[in-house]
């Protein structure tokens, strides 16, 4: 493809898609990168360098010389630029090439840097447009066909008073539909649903989501508009946000990044299971101070993982449904309570169904009422207990705002074992004689 | 509020976004809401019937009289009306409301209620732009202005030939900044990203994200233009598909609705847990196997939570990165054997380390090295398999096509307690006279 003339692989290449132009990169050898970086200008590899995760970003522009990196950087969009920044791990190098950058476009950079992680004003792009509502729709027009290509967004206007504070947004739909004389402050929304610099980026993913908009404006205390977050970002948010769900139900956190080797993703893992396997031992203790009843009934031991796998069970179903609820908003609408409260009842159910089943089963299998009534009455003892702790731990934790991974699935499910071979061997002591 | 008149009501309250409308109208009183039903038009509640859930949707559906529903069911876009009689649970009902709708736009939704369900026809709405090749900017625009108003979208317009093929898109920013006299034909892409009809409505959503779009064309065998999925239903899309993928770690699928009563979650519940007891049997039956070893080392019984819990937990951890990376399409770019020789690595280096965490402390605590070896050993083989178990199982399941819920996380968590066992009791049976 790209052995031969420069006129030819610039005519095929420059009409794909920059993800497919970045994909095709990927496969090259280092010999042709150094012609791609001749023969693309650093405005049209800008496009791709947005494509691409961190580290194939990192390892570009380590190839690059440096002028050609700054100058694309110049042509990424502030949002993609900080994102990259911030995750650069040489110090100097970062300062180095934010000095050599357009001071404009670096200032740009350096705002959204100044954001703590995951905020609005941390996402949010510096590329939107702002119009005055004394604009007439004709005004609008031409100001868009002047500057409409170097935007993020152009299908939302966003109007500003003389002090740069949000007064309204008017839609390009609102803009075209209307007749050219018509004043922006006749057709623009005063409502506008804008975000704090400082909100949460998962809230501002949940504002696009409720009121389906393809970007949102972000304002600072002062209530001026100094960005936008735009819908394909905030796609990204929920994804991360996703991701985090699951390692928090999983305790995988932090390692479902495919592209770790076996020892990376080891180091990450190992420390949850290592810890993990501490709380077994306490598990391990709990089964040690029934060592008498277990040595005078040795059958007692082939119900420890019944008993611990239908506690663990129910509790991370309950840890799923409250994890859910929290990230899709629909909890707030609930409450605490009604949410225990169900939880409860579900869990109380399924222990009754549980119990009956066992009981005949056991009965059957064992040959031992006594036993079957022991096991049944833990089962049903274990489960309401189960599902209340797999809902209500991950919400006090939410409340106190920890870090939610000690609410995580294993811990929920060890604490769920020990409290219930605790009841199980309870029970079976009681009734040991009868045995 | 609205105790007084209809002029200050619909001067407030239409000022509102659709979203907030409907959050007011959850607490309305039955007589309150048949005022509103006299005060707002059709056209106007339709904006805030899209905002609703199925149930409230069904709910004041039944409280209207059939014509009104009829006609504010015309005014609904083609897709929500689609997905609202795709879930009414009254047949006639369906049919009756249908036959009084306008019958173009009861077509659209009877087209998109003929495609399977999850796929690009089945989520697209028919609300979208066609213009042509031949047409210039101006008429585009002269076009826009009449019918911009009724669409989904304006902001990409699909450009299709004589016989209604896909032919090309051209973005509304692309037609602004574009003379007017400019041919479409010259400004339009003709590398359209689309999705065939029957494509997976996954696929559809990573598509969007991949590209960063604000909509795709979907096309049917012959290559014609019949529908577009627009970004906010993606956003729903990639919710449900996350909910789905919990739900396959939890054994919770179906459950995580809060608005389920205890009865109803049980219902939904209670069979994987009964379905999981009875897995837990055939570990008891394990243990079982091995009574006699038990009987002489009862000692050996403290350590099976110990050796279930990091079975288990090292499976679901390869589970969730697995389910992520299918979710994704991270893995796709990986291929499976690395990724399955990975998850074995990682297992191997987990287990390496549990051992030797193990053989010091279960040295120290129960003062028997051997006993320490034997549960060292059944740890490094029981990790280095419940890794390669966990990630394996669903790749399998994925590729089998099979419903993925029977590689749940709590499947593969019993299947590695049953294995762990296995591996530590016939190391301890081997070993026993030395202890």
């Amino acid at each position: 493809l790209k052995e031969h003339d420069e006129r030819t692989f610039r005519e095929t290449f420059l009409d794909w898609h920059a993800n497919d132009q970045m994909q095709v990169i990927r496969e090259l050898e280092k010999q042709e990168r150094r012609l791609l970086y001749e023969w693309l200008t650093p405005a049209e590899f800008s496009d791709i360098f947005q494509e691409m995760d961190y580290e194939d970003q990192f390892f570009t522009v380590k190839e690059m010389n440096e002028n050609y990196a700054a100058e694309m950087l110049n042509e990424v969009s502030a949002d993609d630029a900080a994102a990259f920044f911030d995750k650069i791990p040489m110090e100097e190098r970062k300062e180095s090439l934010l000095k050599m950058m357009d001071p404009a476009e670096a200032a740009k950079v350096r705002e959204i840097l100044s954001y703590p992680r995951e905020t609005a004003g941390a996402i949010m792009t510096k590329e939107y447009l702002e119009i005055f509502a004394d604009q007439t729709v004709r005004d609008v027009m031409t100001f868009l066909r002047k500057t409409g290509q170097d935007v993020e967004t152009i299908y939302y206007l966003y109007v500003v008073n003389g002090e740069g504070s949000l007064v309204g947004v008017v839609s390009l739909r609102d803009v075209i539909v209307n007749n050219e004389n018509a004043d922006i402050r006749d057709i623009m929304s005063t409502r506008v649903v804008s975000a704090e610099d400082d909100l949460d980026q998962e809230e501002v993913a949940r504002m696009i989501k409720t009121y389906d908009l393809l970007a949102v404006p972000v304002v600072n205390k002062q209530k001026d508009l100094v960005g936008i977050v735009t819908v394909d970002d905030v796609m990204d948010v929920l994804e991360d946000e996703m991701t985090e769900d699951i390692g928090e139900i999983s305790a995988s956190k932090g390692s479902t990044d495919t592209n770790l080797t076996a020892v990376q993703a080891a180091k990450k893992r190992a420390p949850w299971i290592v810890l993990l396997m501490f709380l077994g031992l306490i598990t391990a203790n709990v089964i040690g101070q029934y060592e008498e009843t277990l040595e005078a009934v040795v059958l007692l031991s082939v119900f420890i993982p019944l008993i611990m796998d239908s506690a663990g069970n129910t509790g991370t179903q309950s840890l799923a449904v409250v994890v859910r609820s929290l990230a899709t908003g629909s909890f707030e609408r609930k409450g605490i309570s009604q949410m225990l409260k169900r939880e409860l009842g579900t869990g109380v159910l399924m222990g009754l169904i549980c119990a009956v089943v066992l009981i005949i089963t056991v009965s059957i299998i064992y040959d031992s009422p006594m036993l079957a009534g022991i096991v049944a009455v833990s089962i049903f003892l274990t489960l309401s207990v189960a599902a209340f702790i797999g809902a209500v731990l991950p919400l006090i934790i939410n409340k106190l705002h920890i870090d939610p991974a000690v609410a995580s699935g294993p811990f929920i499910t060890t604490l769920n074992d020990i409290i219930g071979l605790f009841i199980y061997f309870t029970i079976a002591t009681s009734f040991i004689q009868h045995l």
